[in-house]
């Protein structure tokens, strides 16, 4: 059998890792999977599942084995891995193929060049938008991918040969890979995700504080469950990703608040049509893309 | 057998009208549903359905026959008709109590007190917080308010026999019945989901006028059909609460938007202990409301 890639290193072997390394068992993309990361119990847990054939706790012995090597540690810590990673491979001018699955892609592309001083060709970003409310390498599923979207960000810099073996790669996962630019990528994700999980967190920390708030939480029901389930997710997860994306996020902050205070003052005003026509053709964007959601697959959150 | 009320006259037989002549039917509070409206198919269809026993199209004949009269209008029209039933009944000095289920009860009191100068003594403002996403007298569903809170906005001036005769009507039913002031409860309901519903309209809106709106629907996955399902709802009863809560949907509104202030304030500096704080803060009173449903029951929306 040929294998795409002989061997990948999976770093930081938790949900979207395991995840990763069981689809590509299952596609026969390679033959060989070492996990790497500080954590030994959930590598060797992962060894006990099958997902991954044997780890390291070394970076540097895992990158010399790799043919691909995918962090799939949180935003901040893939920064710093390229930090640590990237100078040494670019004295040697070869190295495996390095790709990640952090939520911001500008803030790697700013880490690698900071290392040395431009995207190295090599170097491919990318995003798969799929999560479980679980974590850990135990809710690892080979389905997680499937009928998901993977944004790459391939930059000028980079070897087209690299870029075609992480398309490759995730699209043997069952997913459908997309790509786009590194600020496309981050405007997308702070509008469809980094904003809302930030009017969830903030929504629901000023009705706590509020005087009614026990009133409040007593008479919410399943609208106000689905509308603030985001808040029940990670804060360092998300403090990371907000710090991150800073300046993507501001954008998607402004253009929310701007639309917010026009339909306060139609509100206030008691602007019937002005009401109206925001409902509905918010109503209309909301339910095209419902129905293009139900078209894929049972798409689970983030 | 003896009844609490001997006929229940429903006004508008839709999803909420229908299910609580159903879950009165099977209580055992009445032995007499008489349904009312402007809509001839619908009635018919209850009494095919055997949730009414017959129907009239004369609100006045109505009134007439009525012990309890429960108006399941939206809200603008529920104000309507207390304005047309409430001042022939104050000439007389008598009359059913009457209730309704509208989602703003300020501006049904202002509407009462338009017509008579007054709330009359056996007119009982409350506001089951239960539906679905279905609507119209087919969908009515004998357990809709089952383990459902109701709240009541009994004011001074009120009967405390019809008070408790529309406590007693809602408690049959299966629901847990509060009783808050009526700007308590308008504050609760501007705070849990007429800002929710706000927002999620203008976070669609914003983002499908956006440049990037076909990547960002594309991209966009579970966590963000979650957060915008409200803004699928129907338009045109959104903007009617709107207009009929606009106080306390304001005061909600600058509460939540100090709160967006303060995270943006924090994104732009880099503040990481800030976001960490509200994130923290928001996920403990998120998962505690969670829990608070979960206890309940299988409590869907609004």
């Amino acid at each position: 059998m040929t294998y795409a890639a002989d061997t990948v290193v999976i770093v930081g072997l938790g949900l979207i890792g395991g995840s990763l390394a069981s689809a590509l068992r299952r596609s026969g993309f390679s033959r060989r999977f070492i996990g790497c990361g500080h954590r030994e119990p959930s590598l060797r847990r992962g060894v006990e599942l099958g997902i991954i054939d044997e780890f390291t706790l070394d970076l540097d012995a895992a990158v010399e084995r790799a043919d691909i090597l995918v962090i799939c540690t949180p935003t901040l810590t893939a920064a710093q891995m390229l930090g640590q990673i990237l100078p040494r491979l670019a004295e040697r001018g070869d190295g495996p193929v390095i790709t990640d699955v952090a939520s911001v892609k500008g803030s790697l592309r700013d880490a690698a060049v900071a290392a040395t001083g431009g995207v190295p060709p090599r170097l491919v970003l990318g995003h798969p938008i799929a999560g479980s409310e679980r974590s850990g390498v135990d809710a690892a599923d080979v389905n997680l991918f499937v009928n998901h979207r993977v944004i790459l960000t391939p930059v000028e810099t980079n070897d087209p040969a690299a870029v075609e073996l992480v398309r490759a790669m995730w699209a043997s996962t069952g997913a459908e890979v997309l790509q786009m630019s590194v600020e496309r990528h981050d405007a997308v994700l702070a509008a469809t995700s980094h904003l809302p999980h930030l009017l969830a967190y903030a929504l629901v920390d000023a009705l706590a504080s509020s005087d009614a708030s026990e009133d409040i939480f007593r008479c919410a029901a399943g609208g106000f469950r689905d509308f603030t389930r985001i808040a029940s997710s990670d804060p360092t997860m998300w403090r990371d990703i907000a710090l991150a994306n800073r300046s993507a996020l501001l954008d998607a902050i402004d253009l929310f608040s701007e639309q917010m205070s026009r339909l306060r003052t139609a509100v206030e005003a008691g602007n019937a049509d002005a009401l109206m026509a925001t409902f509905t053709r918010a109503k209309r964007a909301r339910d095209e893309f419902a129905a293009l959601l139900a078209g894929r697959t049972d798409s689970k959150s983030p």
